[in-house]
């Protein structure tokens, strides 16, 4: 895996870049669908790749460890053969997954003892376990295996959590080093950097992350909670840390002004369900600010859902009609929306990434996020 | 409307025809898939025309009529210009909604009072105002107002049943010589043939049909409970009545053997959600037998969906996959199964139009029906 960084903005640590993977070239900023359990909820893998222009999707190793199971993915040669999306592909380690199941699971040095949310079925995850679900998943870029540390933690619980979250760390890299790719392609771990909103844990653990020789690192534990001051504060400690030369991911973040906001700090990849949940939900974000589809004030609105949509679902549905859908709960209603929504996502990475190579991407962002957040 | 009986079967009552509408010309035999609400369940509007290469849509005068309501429609500029889809559409009267709601519905002469299904509220469906709902929603084919006779009706109560559906057709008849196509494309009432699974009150009810000249004929109230041999038997009863040179439609029918025994008794056209219902729950429909996809035995079954299959989604992805999706409940596994199971439909009557041309129709039915029943 090579990063190349293209250009780094004025005024902003917004930077463009290039990361080659064994299934193809990836444009930063970046952000990468999430398809949890192998697929992009009500999105076709072919509308992935040419509507919505993704270039980078996620799975979760949490979810394909359960279900279909690691074996079926690996007799299959892999997610990407399961799947059939032909990209790209970062697996989440499944710490996040299970550091929300709250009750029904228990961390100790060994690693997270939990309960399957699907059948109650017991299961270990260690660092060195979950190297192995995602070699065989065949993920490009492997994430480490992490405790997310809760956004309300105190002081003391936090740094508990990184010093576990680091020696992890370690084990994961041991792991990597002593296994090699299953599918011909390479893969990377990234480190993920914790430390909650405490500004010299976060600094610590990124200089923690950094003495590793890694291909990424990944800033974990943000937008679990805590407030966007805090978000924005952290990113601020953590990046000038990370070497400048390596992409950097911001994990599960967040609304399209969160991407901007993380992107002007020198973040390059992201992800989130955002897009997906919030659409299924009758949510739709746009250039001009967000949309209720439920709300009344839609029911005859017979222009196109998004004129300035890249999408054909921008163009090939009505406001009403969609509003009619997702009232009447159709499919089709949260198919549209999360496609919408997908692709503004997209949309709104890739203009940055051109507005940064023209050094306009300062000016541009400031005036973007004040429609960003409108409501329509 | 015009259809043009194109050929004969031999030693078969298989018909090959052409409908010309409003909205485009339907060759026949054809399969409808059935848009409820506007929107036929999981699929986008173009992947029905490109992908599953379907000719004529259902609506649902009833789901309309409650959501988004006939205004909307109205405003919109029918329901072509809502949903998209610039084909033929037939809605069905609302009768046989009705006749489902069970305890929540009272028939009286003058028509249907009911309580909707999403918020209680009460209505009142008469076959005037059935018809006015259909010029709304802009209709290329309007269904009569009937009741819809339980499968299991006695003889008076199936005798009664249809005398009340005979005076509400003839209201209805009224209604259109009343009113005019609002949106400038012609549209054709069909009258619905009952009388449960009473070959003298279908015969009856036959000709009564007949007497009024119409663009259409349809054949309501089986597959409601009786026998299919019982229904194949009443197809065989009403059908030599019907004119030869008009299109005959039996309603809400069936399996793709239900559909090919019905074609060799001179049916032209079908609709049945069973394509999009079923496979929802995981049921696929192929020339080779029936795959329920939850089955184990899929689990690691990394061929094609269907290797046969018309659709995209027949060769982008694997049974392995579309099990495992089907399983997790991903959206996505009922969209592919949808859109397989529509696209065979869709193929299953294009192909019986072809052996009906060529003069192959019943050697080819009786050898394709020993498959389709199978279970693979």
């Amino acid at each position: 895996m090579n990063f190349t960084l293209q250009h780094q903005a004025v005024n902003s640590q917004a930077r463009a870049g290039k990361l080659e993977t064994g299934h193809g070239t990836i444009e930063t900023p970046i952000f990468m669908p999430v398809g949890t359990a192998g697929s992009v909820k009500g999105i076709h893998v072919k509308d992935l790749k040419e509507d919505i222009q993704a270039q980078i999707i996620l799975g979760n190793t949490y979810h394909l460890y359960l279900r279909p199971g690691t074996e079926i993915i690996e007799e299959a040669g892999g997610l990407h053969k399961f799947n059939g999306w032909s990209g790209p592909i970062l697996t989440d380690s499944g710490g996040y997954q299970v550091f929300s199941l709250g009750d029904i699971r228990k961390l100790t040095e060994e690693g997270a003892k939990f309960q399957s949310h699907i059948d109650g079925s017991r299961h270990l995850f260690t660092p060195e376990s979950v190297v192995d679900v995602q070699r065989k998943i065949g993920a490009d870029i492997i994430m480490a295996f992490d405790e997310c540390t809760p956004g309300d933690a105190g002081y003391d619980y936090a740094k508990k959590s990184l010093a576990l979250t680091q020696r992890w760390l370690e084990r994961c890299v041991n792991q990597m080093e002593k296994t090699k790719p299953l599918y011909g392609h390479g893969q990377s771990l990234f480190p993920i950097v914790q430390g909650a909103v405490y500004p010299d844990l976060r600094e610590a653990a990124a200089k923690h992350a950094t003495s590793i020789p890694s291909d990424g690192y990944a800033i974990g534990g943000l937008s679990v909670g805590e407030s966007e001051a805090d978000m924005y504060a952290m990113i601020e400690v953590v990046n000038p840390i990370l070497p400048k030369d390596k992409p950097r991911y911001l994990m599960g973040v967040g609304t399209p002004i969160n991407i901007l906001e993380a992107i002007d700090r020198g973040v390059d990849m992201f992800d989130c369900v955002m897009p997906t949940r919030n659409g299924r939900n009758g949510m739709l974000f746009t250039k001009n600010g967000i949309i209720n589809i439920r709300n009344k004030k839609w029911a005859a609105d017979f222009s196109p859902v998004d004129q300035d949509g890249t999408s054909f679902v921008d163009h090939n549905y009505s406001k009403a009609f969609l509003r009619h859908l997702i009232i009447s709960n159709e499919m089709l209603g949260a198919q549209i929306a999360s496609q919408h929504n997908l692709a503004f996502y997209l949309w709104l990475v890739k203009e940055a990434r051109r507005q940064i190579l023209t050094d306009n991407f300062k000016a541009w962002k400031e005036e973007l996020v004040q429609q960003l957040g409108k409501r329509l």
